[in-house]
């Protein structure tokens, strides 16, 4: 494809992009295809020769968006908010054009720099401990997940707490990690791929919040001590998946402390809202963390990968995951002037990330951001005085910010069969959670075009499907 | 941003990117700014207040540019390619737009199910074993990188060698894995990171030809198992970064079969020759391999990241790095009809990174991509019989495809010298490796745009550097 080719086909398709956020309200949000309707419209080997480059983006219509569920929908109340914008799928296109690979500074300085630089002002925006910047201890680097944020995380606990032997002799002290049952699931598969083995994971007792019990915490820790183990990594979370159950940062940064265990806080489900004053406050206690993640990708308006892992001690993550080949040694790297992030995560290529939360942050500043979860947390908060004053729901958990957890009244019967409703109707998406048991339906709101009134629309096909009435 | 205001800033970075490809090759190749140079042109700290897009992309101009290694430049014969395309770029943009998660099967079913076919097509297209297959025992998945795509693997070989126990009980038997000296540090890494130690990790002699010698890896096996330990991974490379070295896989994969080794075959350096016929005998073998990976976003036109990871047993990768929350369950799911990719990598959430590959494949047709290959592996042998015929320089080791290592005549020095000359005139980026000692300049040949004359004005520059004559 000639450049020439690249300007025409490129215009067209940013103008099909545009078309579709004008209208994706009009699709159902759920795609109503069958297991294997998308494969069986395609050809069995792909083609020898050239294809007009407008079949494809005719088949994009054809066959790829029978199969898209429209995470972009307004009415996308579903698993967890994955909003985008216009600027942040243009920072993508960006760094697709420029093609380079940012594994050391050396290979695209820019693409190093931009990204500790953007990093640093987001450590401010949310309020981080300065430790976290990079101009102190620590530093922040953006990796593809949460998953691969706690893996990494897991694997610096694990090679401090053996003093590196673990990384060259394997897991052979029987190593402990701790979570609750509310904890995301990456954590125990992060245990797994690391070797510490599940068995060696603790599920620490909840309070009546969900969140995790301190003094729990601190128990099953002496327990392990007591039985020759070695206590290595809690993650806490700020936002559980399920609920949104917010952890006690102080508390439990006070047990890690004084049993000297890495502390890992994830919060890939709400940190964002801490780019408002206000929400700040659920993040107290990061002092004592050793490392922290949070995802613009599901709540800044960035395209998703970009979840952003900050690190107290830069130290200790880079010896954990550093190994120098020849083919990679440069005078830059010997010089120890300059940041190479291959060695803050586990592959060894990356893309220039940075360009899309850079564009982001410049296109709407802070303000705009903020005002985008505080619209959120707003429309949460008025479904749930709707349903607390309603006969048929009752809300099943607190709401600290833009999640809503309802159960119907009648019992799970009747949750399930409204849910199932809702979903049917394509008109929404919903997900289910349970809460000690109770299934719960779990109402979302994060997506960029999602309003206050969207969240009204919800609440009254909600009310129509538990009278069992047609959507 | 308004869907209008997307369409006209979207036209307007399309333009730019057009103008990029165009003049690419009008920029020193390295980026010639000095650490820190790119943070001092930006602000403290982020915006508050919205800046007008026109700002932002002439900071792209003004900050991004001077720090851009050009990987895109037709002279980039540095690390590896990374060659691009409009079809790719354009795949990517898609896919932002779109911005749906391909964690399940439910989140999007044409992201999984065009995976899995495009997936299937590149197995065809690259006379794989039927075996890795999604219609057989296997299938693919498109990881970040080849080091992901180790890790992933390592840890099914690790919990098949124990039964699913190191997952859960932790790493205890000394499990070992083999590779040579010329392997991919990723697999060192991986090794690492899954909790094996690097103290397990075997390297294995080589031959003459710097691949590795079935005796020696049998003899290894054989020390370990006399000695209580369990051998468990070996990876063979298709194609060495350092010098393009080919190992035997049929004399590899029988001793693994012998032993009950799981046989991980690292062929993102080369292995996207195999869509050429003639270059298929280098993967002669993998009927014994129980993993592949290849790189297109290498070698075939498409963005990074994608690279293809192929298993011949599904069940033992989904065992090892399956875990099913609550509120992940859904009916596909439970069916068994459908794939979640989720559970084939590290990462929960995916991009749907299957169309950019579709977008190339379809653009250019499999004959183009063939062509593309060839095209650079003729450059290649152009180049080293020119120095082979040269008094200045010695071919350092076989070239059997794109990669070319020179070494001068003089010495170590004298090569360190015409390297070093090369880079700073900034008409083209070359790197270096060490061959049994010895210091050589590694010629990658791969470059979307890279075309015979560009090889053959790098060899004037070479010999003018060897002459120490300006260039």
């Amino acid at each position: 494809m000639t450049p020439e080719e690249f300007r025409r086909h490129g215009h067209a398709l940013i103008d099909w992009i545009a078309d579709y956020q004008s209208h994706v309200d009009k699709y159902p949000v759920l795609s109503p295809v069958a297991p294997g309707w998308v494969r069986s419209q395609l050809p069995d080997a792909a083609p020898e020769q050239p294809e007009p480059f407008a079949d494809i983006v005719a088949d994009l219509d054809r066959v790829v968006m029978p199969g898209i569920t429209h995470w972009q929908h307004p009415a996308w109340f579903a698993y967890f908010p994955a909003n985008v914008s216009g600027p942040s799928i243009l920072g993508e296109l960006v760094s697709a054009g420029l093609g380079v690979q940012g594994m050391l500074w050396q290979t695209s300085p820019a693409a190093t720099e931009l990204e500790t630089h953007v990093l640093d002002w987001m450590a401010d925006l949310l309020g981080l401990p300065a430790a976290f910047r990079s101009d102190h201890s620590g530093g922040g680097v953006i990796q593809d997940s949460a998953s691969s944020a706690a893996l990494c995380a897991l694997v610096a606990a694990r090679e401090r707490a053996t003093a590196g032997r673990s990384g060259t002799e394997g897991v052979r002290a029987p190593l402990t990690a701790y979570i609750t049952d509310q904890t995301h699931s990456a954590v125990e598969k992060a245990v797994r791929i690391a070797g510490l083995g599940t068995g060696n994971l603790r599920m620490v007792g909840t309070r009546e919040d969900q969140s995790m019990s301190p003094e729990a915490l601190e128990e099953a820790i002496r327990a392990d001590l007591d039985a020759g183990l070695k206590p290595c990594f809690v993650t806490a979370t700020v936002g559980t998946t399920a609920t949104n159950a917010m952890d006690s940062l102080p508390e439990i940064a006070e047990v890690c402390q004084r049993y000297g265990v890495w502390l890992h806080v994830d919060a890939a489900m709400s940190g964002s809202a801490a780019i408002c004053p206000e929400f700040q406050h659920l993040q107290r206690g990061l002092d004592g963390a050793d490392s922290y993640c949070v995802n613009p990708h599901k709540w800044l308006l960035t395209n998703f990968d970009c979840d952003l892992f900050y690190v107290r001690d830069r130290a200790a993550l880079v010896s954990a995951l550093s190994i120098l080949p020849e083919f990679l040694r440069n005078q830059a790297t010997a010089s120890g002037a300059v940041i190479d992030y291959r060695d803050w995560q586990v592959p060894l290529g990356r893309r220039f990330r940075s360009l899309k939360l850079w564009f982001v942050l410049r296109s709407y500043g802070a303000e705009n951001l903020r005002a985008l979860v505080r619209r959120h947390v707003e429309a949460a908060r008025w479904l749930a005085a709707a349903a607390e004053d309603s006969a048929e729901f009752e809300v099943a958990a607190p709401v600290p910010l833009n999640l809503v957890c309802l159960a119907h009244t009648g019992g799970d019967e009747a949750t399930q069969r409204v849910l199932d409703a809702v979903n049917a109707s394509g008109r929404a998406y919903l997900t289910h959670a349970r809460v000690r048991g109770r299934l719960v339906i779990r109402i979302s709101v994060g997506q960029a075009t999602t309003e206050l009134h969207h969240v009204q629309a919800l609440w009254e096909q909600l009310r129509e499907a538990a009278a069992d009435r047609p959507l």
